[in-house]
This record gives structure tokens, sequence and C-alpha cells, in this order.
């Protein structure tokens, strides 16, 4: 599916078969709701629960999607991949399954959980500094090098397909459920998650706005979607949302995020600390402060789920313990 | 089902029959899986995760049973019960979906999260000195005033049969996994959770070992199944496994425990603390300290998981937030 030059962008079908293929493999994670929450929020709210996923976060559909294509000459090389850390895992746990090496490149600053389960999950991991150095070039020097293939983040078409499964399972289960959500917010870093649940969902709930969330400082998807164009921001601060720190939509994502979201929000970080403790409160779930982002855009308002039926996606809980602690302390 | 004096032992059918009423109304939770914790144990464990229930622990689905059985007569007087906290909000959201009032007694030094859930659910919450007044006399007084029905917090068919439905899906999720367990661990406070899940594993499961997990100083289920009778323990020291402080195993419920039980594990607090951080970093899971025992003799070995297949019961996740701070800090 990949190639470079002209990428056919993917569709429905290719979520259809990804669903296939994670059939066994990725969890069926479950779609949550809090009865006192809803009380709260005069609305219906319903969180998919991706921290229950394997890795920790969503990652691993898309990374299992793309892996598991991986031909026989290309699997002994074995596959790279750049990542803050949930990527990292997903590609790690992936190749694990289908009996192939892999690297990630990951930033010094990452979250030391994040390093030591990617670790964990059998990769080889190689740091850099994230203010200094390129991801980029140090990654494609060890790809040459080693003749393995580069396993994208978010802008190849099996990885979209992949995270799609996301959208696809809610689709299906506010079916089960009898429930016909008006909108559903996804966290954006890079926009496959949202770009590839925005597929299945256009199919299966057509009637559902699907709008992408993002943290203060890194709303690239938000300006782009406004401005018609792929925008990037700054990317200069550090951010408690180390999983959505991606300055810039991808070329494939936005191409179908432009045509299939109906918008973007922005919380600060304050609110995602919130969005967090609600979530520890009401969910039982450890969800990261980067996974808490469509939550947070919920608590606040900023999409007012009053009256509404509403899903968010917490995409990952691969929380640093020191700061969750100190979340939880705000809190009490 | 209820009476005075005979009591009839609740059967696998009674499970059954609840768990066609809950049907609908309780979640049919996840059964976990870490593989990165596999690897550490050397064995499969799977983490029933009752924490992702309506109300936070699996004491809905037995209140649930018992209050939805009311006569007309006895749905306006409502029912009373008395709890630490997670019984608490069961009965207060059973008595809400099923539209009559409810009041529950609970110890003043209950945690603040749970008071709070049990009010907002809807039930009138009295307070009492757990070391100082009788929670049965206040609450028999208020219901002779009130001609309200007692909804017991274990020893009683209906709520055995209910929390049983815990044992059954375990039993069905495991199937569906084509997974067989060699031991099922469960929390135990009063027993109602395990001796309702042992009459549904003795029946699917039959080559599964059930065993009682409790914490230091509330072991009584554990010496009770070694002395072949009820043995009550002091109970004067105050434990961070709040939920399972019950001095005395039940009547009905040690009938069918000291029949259906391979034996019980004690676990320290410090071996507690340890087992809901591992459920933080590797199910991503809020588990209270008194949902986390059987976890917690899985993983010092109490219960050796090496080569084994091991199912253990997480049975809340309503946790203090300042103590899971204060876990979580110690952790990292």
């Amino acid at each position: 599916m990949d190639g470079a030059g002209t990428i056919p962008l993917p569709t429905f079908d290719d979520v259809l078969d990804a669903a296939k293929r994670l059939a066994g493999r990725a969890v069926v994670t479950p779609l949550l709701n809090a009865p006192l929450l809803d009380a709260e929020l005069g609305g219906r709210l319903f969180v998919k629960a991706e921290p229950l996923q394997k890795t920790g976060s969503f990652k691993f559909r898309g990374a299992y999607n793309r892996v598991s294509r991986l031909t026989a000459a290309e699997r002994p090389s074995g596959v790279i991949a750049y990542s803050s850390g949930n990527h990292a895992q997903g590609v790690a746990a992936a190749a694990r399954e289908v009996g192939c090496p892999a690297a990630v490149v990951m930033p010094k600053d990452a979250p030391a959980l994040k390093i030591a389960r990617t670790k964990a999950f059998g990769a080889e991991v190689i740091l850099y500094d994230r203010w200094k150095d390129s991801r980029e070039e140090i990654t494609a020097a060890l790809q040459r090098e080693r003749k393995c293939v580069l396993v994208k983040p978010f802008d190849d078409p099996a990885i979209i397909a992949g995270q799609g499964t996301v959208g696809n399972e809610i689709a299906d289960q506010c079916a089960a459920l009898g429930v016909a959500p008006d909108a559903v917010l996804v966290p954006v870093g890079g926009g496959g998650l949202i770009s590839g649940s925005a597929l299945a969902l256009r199919h299966k709930l057509p009637a559902a706005e699907v709008y992408a969330c993002e943290p203060e400082n890194y709303d690239d998807t938000a300006q782009s979607l406004v401005a018609g164009r792929r925008v990037a921001v700054e990317a200069k601060t550090p951010s408690i949302c180390d999983a959505l720190m991606s300055p810039m939509p991808g070329e494939i994502t936005f191409d179908l995020n432009r045509r299939l979201l109906a918008g973007g929000f922005v919380v600060t970080e304050a609110e995602v600390r919130r969005a967090v403790a609600t979530a520890f409160v009401h969910f039982k779930l450890v969800v990261e402060p980067g996974g808490a982002v469509a939550l947070a855009a919920i608590l606040t308002g900023r999409y007012s789920a009053r009256g509404k039926t509403v899903v968010a996606v917490c995409s990952g809980g691969n929380a640093d313990p020191q700061l969750f602690a100190e979340i939880m302390r705000e809190a009490a």
C-alpha cells in the first residue's frame, strides 16, 4: 500500500481489512460509561478505553497492521521507528509477535516508563536529544545501514487503517448499545488515529461529527483545519502530552482529515490534568495526559455534552507514576 | 429466596438467573492480560477488571439482583444497607435504577470518595463510628422504623448469586479465549463474591482451583477454612483494605466456601500497595487496595503462576486519590 510520490489514500475497506488482521491480536477495548459523570454533564458520555489495549495505547493496532505485512525477504532485517514512546511500544510488540527485530529511536526525555517498556517488548532503543538532533536523520542513517523497513508513526496507509479499527469498534459498540453518538472526539498528534477512525465512522455512523483534540502549543491540526492547508507549529515548548508533540499534520492524514473532520478543539495543560483525575475517579482508568485531551475537551465544555451523546477516545495510559501522583494530589 | 432460620443455599441456576437479570444493566467487564507481566511471572495471568463495573466495584451485581426482586408492596419504603462503601454504592445505584429509596449506614472513616459517590447515586447516608457503635443495631432500628428491606452485604442467596456472575463471566471469557485456568484467585471480605463465583466455576471450569485472598489481620476465611468452621478475627486494626474488614465469614457464604474453595492466601499491606502499583503500570487499571489482594497473592508467589494460567479478580477501584498518590510515589 505504501509508496513514494503519489500515495494512495487508505479507504474504509482497508480499515475492515486491518480489523480482520487484528482479530485475536489486539484487544477490542470496552466503551465505558459513568452514570455520575453523565449526571454532571447533562448528557451521555462514552469513553473508548485504549489504555486497555496491548502495550497501553492504540498504537499497537497500526503497528501490527503494518509489521505483519512485511515480506519474507524483509523480515530478517526487521523494522525501525521513531517515537516518543507509544508507537515505540506498538512497533516493538508487533515485531515480537511477527518474529522480526525492531529498533526504535526515542527522545532522551521520553517518560522512563515508556523507554523501559519498549525495551521490555524486545526492541533496541536508540536515544536522541529532542531539542538538538533530527530523529529523521538518525533514523534514515540507521535504515540505510541495516536495510530495515521504516514503520512511520502516522503518515502511512497501513498505519492509518490499523488505527482506524478504533473508530470501527466504536461504531459497532454504539450499535450494540443502541446508541447514536452526536460526536466522536479523538486525541490528535500526527492524525493517524483520527483519520482512520473517521473513515470508519463516516461509513458506519455518518451522522456523528468527528473532532480533533489537541493540547495547547501543539494545535497544528486545529490550525490546519482552519487554514485549509497543513500548518506547522513551533514545537519549542515541552508538554505533559508527550504523545502529541507532533509539529505538523501528516500529508495523508491531513488529506483525509480536512474532508472528514468537523473541527478541532484545543485544551490547556491544567484542563488535561483535571481530565486525567476525572478518568481516575469515574472510569477507574489510568489515562496519560496526551490520551486525555478529548475527555478534557468535553469536561471543559469546548464541546458541550448537554443533551448529547458523545464518545471520547482515551488513546493511551502509559502515564509516568510520579506525574500521575502529582495530579492525584492536586485532585484530592 | 431469603428467609429466617433455614436459608436455602444458592445454586448455579441462581447465578444463571442473576446473569439474565443483570444483562444490559451490569457491565460485562473485560478479562485483561499484560504480556510484559506474563514474561516476569513465567505464566499467564488474566485480570477480571471489576473496577470497570458500574459503581466501580462488583457490588452492583448482587445489589441489583436483590433490589430488583423487591415486591410492589416493598418498593415504596425502599431498602437499607450497611457498608464501608462499595456495597453502599451498589445498593444506591440499584435502588436508583429500580426507582426506590435507599439508606446506607456507613462508617465515618470510610473513604470520602465512597461516601460522596454513595450520596451522588441518590442514597441517604447515615454515618457511625466503626470502633464504638454497632452498625447492625443502628440499621435494625432504622429498618423497624421505616419498614424497609435490609440488603445484606453478602450473607443472602440473591446477593451471592449476583456476585457469582463474575465467576460465570470468567468461565465464558476463558472459553472464548481458549484458555483453561489452573486457578482463580478472589478477594474475600464476607465471602459473597467468591462463593457465588465458585458456584459458577465449579460447573463451568471444574478443573480450576478457587482461592480466597485476604489482607493481614482480616484473614478470617483463611483461618476458617483451616479450622473447618467459622472463625472470627479481632478486627481491631485499621486496614488500607477498607472493603475487606469483615471479621467473620457469613453463614451461607462459608457453608459454600468450605466445600468449594481450595484454600486461602494472606497478604501484607506492603504487598497490596505493590499490587496496586503493578495494576497501574501493567493493566492501566485503578484498583483500590482491597481489590488488589488476589493480584498481590500472585505477584508475591503465594500462588506461583510459573507455568500456570491464572485469573485474579480485581474486585473494585474506588481508591482514595490521596492514598493512590502515595502508592504511586513509592512506586516511581
